[in-house]
């Protein structure tokens, strides 16, 4: 199909999950739902750029946000066509030029990449230098609203584990955007994506993620142009730091009314703080 | 230092957590530690290789690990030295020779590494066709004790979160060798390269990991020769597919008493059955 803006792209669906049998502690056997993960080969103007392991959502905003995140494409008025194709796991994007730095750009991938990072950490930082985020202030009844709203958008994870959810929400906490994927770069990368064929204004939002917050999950929300961070997981000391360095306010160990502020504290107006008998102390989840 | 077989090797040691002040939902501030995140920027004969995101808990054994992994070192005796020096973030590698077909696999990386899976995986696969897995028969109350052991193993995820852990265990359930990375990846790179310099065989062990059972994860334990697979979160469709096609016995969501067995199940005795009661049916965390 054609949206308004001329962009002819696919829409191409695959199933989320697939049922297994498996046997339990007690011998027992049952059905189990279990997230799909496939190969998705990347082609911007017949050159074939990365293979994206995916649960395969939104392929089409996933491979748009990729390329954005990675530099490699700068404006949406480029792209000429997103077209997937699950038969033969393939992504062709087509644009009206290719930036002239993109062997280098690739070159340097090579010698960053790795390591489950699967970004180029150099030029990110590089390119985010000088960014000005909108310091806005984020109330605590919002927080909440957020975090009793997604409860009704994680329907993969419910269905299979083994994937993670982002989402893009209002300042008021309401999720306007929610995707989920086996790696939590591919997540936000769809949402990038999102936000660019939809023309969202990003930087009165706030973004999610259940991952953990990462150097490379902190530089992407600041490429998108967000200045409000927040996770159902824990924060790297490098993650912090960077944050710290951009202006943006994030939270992370969000669960039910509990949470932890790391940096942009001021930021934030805790307008609804829970009864302290609320509080638990139990343990975060090994994956944190 | 130098160990038995010549191998010039230093022990790169750094902080693996920082305390920094942050606000709690009740506007208290404290204390809390948080995992380090450090690049290393991977030298192979003077070549730059990659870039790791690491905790730093043993770079020595992670780069080894890692080239092991990649396919770009066959043997560790091909390896003449390691060093790693912190104050730089790099780490050199000097081997005898370099495998003549490096820029081809290089070239290939950069065209399927990415979206957090840092892996080459058309290549891996087709390494791994013919290979033959030891088919032996665990028993559920050694993994039951190797559950229990684990508690021990993981201080910086119970000091500051945001880091997964993998273990390489005996068949008895013993903790031979534990890591702990901010990527998964890392961490069991890190062991493979454990196992390369403690020259340990591994085909009667158990490789345990907090992380989700995707294809890499699978694919790097048919790697290190393991045929026994442990996860406390859970798997995809792929990395089923993928753990039956080499005969790997796979069991997934083992926390407490309970487990799933995704693959192998006709190898595993189960002479430790918990009393039905002992049954939860609690979500497990987000983050599976």
């Amino acid at each position: 199909m054609t949206n308004h803006s001329g962009l002819v792209m696919t829409q191409a669906r695959a199933p989320l999950t697939r049922l297994s049998q498996v046997m339990d502690e007690q011998g027992n056997w049952r059905e189990q739902a279990l997230a799909c993960e496939r190969p998705l080969t990347l082609y911007l103007n017949k050159r074939e750029i990365v293979t994206l392991m995916t649960l395969g959502e939104d392929p089409e905003a996933l491979v748009l946000g990729y390329l954005r995140n990675q530099g490699l494409v700068e404006r949406l008025d480029d792209v000429l066509a997103v077209q997937v194709d699950w038969e033969v796991e393939a992504a062709a994007v087509v644009t009206s030029h290719t930036p002239d730095d993109i062997e280098a750009t690739l070159a340097k991938r090579t010698v960053t990449t790795g390591c489950g990072q699967g970004t180029v950490f150099g030029n990110q930082m590089e390119r985010l230098k000088g960014l000005q985020l909108r310091q806005w202030t984020l109330k605590q009844s919002q927080i909440y609203h957020l975090l009793d709203s997604l409860n009704q958008h994680n329907a993969t994870y419910k269905n299979a584990g083994a994937v993670h959810g982002c989402a893009i929400c209002s300042a008021e906490g309401e999720v306007l955007s929610f995707c989920e994927d086996i790696g939590r770069h591919n997540a936000v990368d769809t949402l990038a994506g999102r936000l660019w064929l939809e023309g969202i204004n990003s930087d009165d939002k706030i973004f999610y993620t259940t991952g953990r917050l990462t150097s490379e999950m902190v530089m992407k929300t600041a490429q998108m142009g967000i200045s409000a961070l927040l996770s159902r997981s824990g924060a790297t000391e490098m993650g912090l730091q960077i944050a710290n360095e951009l202006g943006i306010l994030m939270l992370a160990r969000a669960k039910g009314r509990h949470f932890l502020v790391f940096s942009g504290q001021t930021r934030l107006e805790l307008d609804n703080k829970p009864a302290p008998l609320a509080r638990s102390n139990k343990r975060r989840s090994q994956d944190e």
